[in-house]
């Protein structure tokens, strides 16, 4: 059988009260869709979607009117990442954040294939007791099912 | 000023017509959490996550029931590839598939970044008339929009 903690991935987490600035970095080099969340004790708390960062630093009256990006100076587009200075993950995360769905390190394939469909997640979490040991992406599971070209 | 098609970044196309395995192992290989579909004269039609395909091949019953999982033979579990040989991307899309948004490749950089929060997308497709000539991800924008570590 093929469990769980088989499968885990090194991932990027970042906490809470990490640097908003910092996981932004981190998200553009690693050319990640997310990051994983983790609250106290290294539980995960939720995804922070890359879109999510977009949201925060794009102001609000250009969101709700796009054709006003057009004509807008190029300074205010280079000040943009400014507005993650001094702010936290936390600052960034939605009011209701993407809860990131979890599985136990013993867990077989199938159930976490199960909880990921389910869930529509993209990610999985692998827990030993209440500390995240690593993530299960979508596209991880997919070639350990479909297997080798 | 920066626009939309300095942007655009090498990104794999599969066909609604093209094999459903072969877009599997696609997001496999490249670690993709997704792939962008393109429908009639390579315009783009949609994205298929790579949770969509776990979501394809796992079976209702243990999707309602994940406990189901824990008990079911590892012989199951190998022959759940099987359920995608045959079949196409049209037929791992969801009913109501999840839209790419677009833009032309002559927008700004920042009408960009307003459609991709305004939608929460993680991607943009980038247009020139109705041919998609790249995409840009949320990560890419990020790095752009953040400048060099």
């Amino acid at each position: 059988m093929v469990h769980a903690n088989d499968l885990v991935e090194e991932f990027p987490l970042v906490d809470l009260d990490a640097d908003a600035l910092d996981a932004a970095r981190i998200l553009a080099t690693r050319r990640l869709p997310g990051l994983v969340v983790t609250g106290e004790l290294g539980r995960p708390y939720a995804i922070l979607p890359a879109s999510q960062v977009v949201r925060f630093v794009v102001p609000g009256y250009i969101q709700d009117d796009p054709s006003l990006a057009g004509v807008i100076d190029e300074s205010v587009a280079d000040r943009i990442a400014a507005r993650l200075v001094g702010r936290t993950v936390r600052d960034l995360l939605p009011k209701n954040p993407v809860e990131l769905p979890t599985v136990n390190a013993d867990d077989t394939m199938l159930e976490l294939a199960a909880v990921m469909a389910r869930l529509r997640s993209p990610l999985v979490a692998v827990l030993d007791g209440d500390a995240i040991i690593g993530v299960v992406t979508a596209s991880r599971l997919l070639g350990v099912l479909c297997g080798p070209l």
